[in-house]
């Protein structure tokens, strides 16, 4: 198996054992961590031909986006500042429409490029024709959990619940298991506790996570208790959902019983600051769910709504909102924003073997160049990474062992050509829905 | 006069007059922006020796940044998530008492570097030794309002105004009219009303603006009523204060007869989201003080506390913190955040002939690269600018018609010796107070 060896990196494992950071060499054969070995001890790696020098670097665990529709970069910057449905009726599901397979790859591919060069490593997908977004996620190197959305309102959601067991069979653990298939029940307005019945039998069955939108806004809270006389997370326990893995995302509008279900119930959630604030929705309680030991982790959302894929700017905003919030600096320190932005992400999505730098742990990590005259001096390369750093300043990515990005270059993927599909495929979809 | 073609760019004037974006060339001559003539009329200054493709970028006025202290660049990430008390007391204040003029010189270079990469074309400072500060805006080639800080609790006070006098006529109007200074009285709770009365007394001399901070958290308006029986504004306006031309920093805590006085008093505010956000001040109320009419521009703060000097950042979080903590995502629209970042501040600061692309007005803009996957593809420039674009995509800065930045690089200054001077000064400065 081919080796190579990160030399000389500041390395921020993120794990629980050892120091915040320190300097060392990483040693991966394979897709694998093969040896972590920290100065001056390092050294005994020198028969390795493939080595990259990290001297000016900070090497962390990649980024793991917990949430996103990543086809959706066709309509990024379509249509903003507007209320959420009149943006959804009048500007996005009229586009949707006419979306066309080659519309989801290159939507995907061009989000792909774009989470790769700032970082992400790992990324979860909701939407539809959902084989040509595991395509692109095959092609590009990243990781992926992906879900076909569905909407249980018809009779479409019985294919397409057939449709997902198929994706399952089809796409589950292939690319050398970097494609990860979920169970997508759109929300609960959208999925009556009848149809979540058969989402909770093909779960079952084939032992996959379900991810679902929850409590992003006030106004489908209050529907949810006019409808049926719970809050959504009540709702969907008494369904029997959350006896299974289940990731949520946006928990905006939660009480302190919701909290208390999704905590005993051990469900992740896929925290979405920026998404949350671009469309109104609100400000997630952040605090109150890691105080109640909920897993957390964090997300873009689709870049419709955001209106880009950068978890450093997630990252960020999750520490500083609650601080700000709460008017309290100490919340959310440097450390715990960036485990929020890793391994938190795989804690709530259940992937274990990645999230941390660990001995034997999947190789999937990134290098943040330091030599920028914002991370100038380097007092604290924690502080520097929460607060200050950029997704632009993310030079090296690394997935399973793979090269993907080098010195801010995507080295596996033709980034003009996706970039050209990507705008051709978005002003024909105009076109089309204007005939 | 030397004359520059910025040929075929994506115009984004943020003026009153024109359509929000447009293509065609600017040309520049001296330091102003002599023509702006849009496309397909553009033609006919083909004679210009000096052309700047600009087909891949869009083209806006630079950012000012209405508020920070650049030299304290050097402790940006020395201490973080502390209480703000314990953090100045036992942090901040120990260093600073260790500073030397290189440090004060060194720091401010290093942040105006950071600034100019990110499209900033003028900024606002408050700090000590400001001729140093004053000495490397000159020299960098960035436009600034400068102010020595001024605490009026003992008898440091009365010197450091007639430092003040002495700053104003050493460096006012310098650089070809780059450099502007001001009065920096610290803060109503650091300048008793009696000592602004003599600050008062040197600014309606002078003519200059005044710079302060005001009602940056709960804590100090408790405690300005509890001395003084009125609120910090009250204090201020009660002294005489808001009858000069004002910038006031931060103004987070202000009830509806704060906002009042001060937009009855055309005072300018200096609003920084990130800086209150990451210090747990809170949320400044924008859209109140917007409605009122009061003029806002955005700051950074300082990079101690920020922390980086990243206007896009500061540009996002207006536009976003106001759109979700009020659950209204039509509030602070892409074009008012850009407004906001621009030409408020130049408004804010009393800044004329800048913040806008206007023929006749000073050529401080900024370039924008668009070919980059998260502007892709391009629906609307000014949403992408405003909530998808990183400081990092700013290609080509120019102030009063030099150029600064090409091709993302600093030409002007010397990167590596500025950022490794930096880390020495910050280093050394460690060394001397543990002595």
């Amino acid at each position: 198996m081919s080796k190579l060896l990160l030399q000389n990196a500041l390395i921020i494992p993120l794990d629980d054992d050892s120091e915040d950071y320190y300097r060392g060499d990483i040693l991966i054969r394979g897709g694998v961590i093969e040896r972590i070995i920290p100065r001056p001890l390092a050294g005994g790696a020198e028969d390795v031909k493939n080595i990259i020098d990290c001297t000016n670097m900070a090497v962390m665990p990649g980024f793991v986006n917990t949430h996103g529709h990543a086809s959706m970069s066709l309509m990024r910057g379509y249509a903003d500042d507007m209320p959420l449905q009149s943006w959804l009726e009048d500007k996005i599901w009229p586009l949707e429409e006419y979306l066309q397979s080659d519309d989801i790859y290159w939507g995907a591919q061009l989000s792909i490029a774009e989470m790769i060069k700032g970082g992400t490593t790992t990324f979860t997908d909701m939407y539809f024709e959902m084989d040509r977004v595991a395509e692109a996620a095959a092609e590009s190197g990243i990781r992926a959990v992906l879900a076909r959305g569905l909407i249980g309102l018809d009779s479409g959601g019985e294919e397409a619940l057939k449709d997902t067991a198929r994706f399952i069979d089809d796409w589950h653990g292939e690319a050398g298991g970097r494609i990860n298939i979920s169970l997508g029940p759109h929300a609960p307005y959208t999925c009556p506790p009848e149809f979540l019945k058969k989402v909770i039998a093909l779960a079952e069955k084939s032992g996959r996570l379900v991810q679902i939108h929850l409590s992003e806004t006030a106004f489908e809270v209050q529907e949810c208790l006019k409808q049926y006389g719970v809050r959504p997370p009540q709702l969907l326990n008494e369904a029997g959902l959350l006896e299974l893995p289940v990731i949520a995302a946006h928990c905006v509008h939660l009480d302190p019983d919701d909290i208390s279900i999704l905590a005993e119930k051990r469900v992740g959630v896929a925290h979405n600051p920026g998404s949350n604030l671009k469309l109104g929705s609100g400000v997630a309680p952040l605090c109150s769910m890691l105080e109640a030991g909920i897993k957390v982790g964090l997300g873009t959302d689709g870049p419709a709504s955001n209106n880009n894929l950068d978890m450093v700017e997630e990252m960020r905003l999750a520490s500083l909102l609650a601080k700000g919030i709460a008017q309290d600096p100490t919340l959310v320190p440097a450390k715990k924003a960036l485990q929020l932005a890793t391994r938190g992400g795989a804690e709530a999505l259940g992937l274990t073997g990645i999230g941390q730098l660990r001995e034997g742990y999947r190789a999937d990590l990134i290098g943040f160049k330091l030599d920028v005259p914002h991370l100038i001096p380097l007092h604290d390369p924690l502080a520097h990474l929460a607060y200050a750093a950029s997704a632009a300043d993310v030079d090296l990515v690394i997935v399973d062992g793979a090269i993907l990005l080098e010195k801010g270059k995507l080295v596996r993927v033709d980034e003009d050509k996706i970039r050209a599909e990507a705008t051709r495929c978005a002003f024909t979809l105009i076109e089309r829905s204007k005939k």
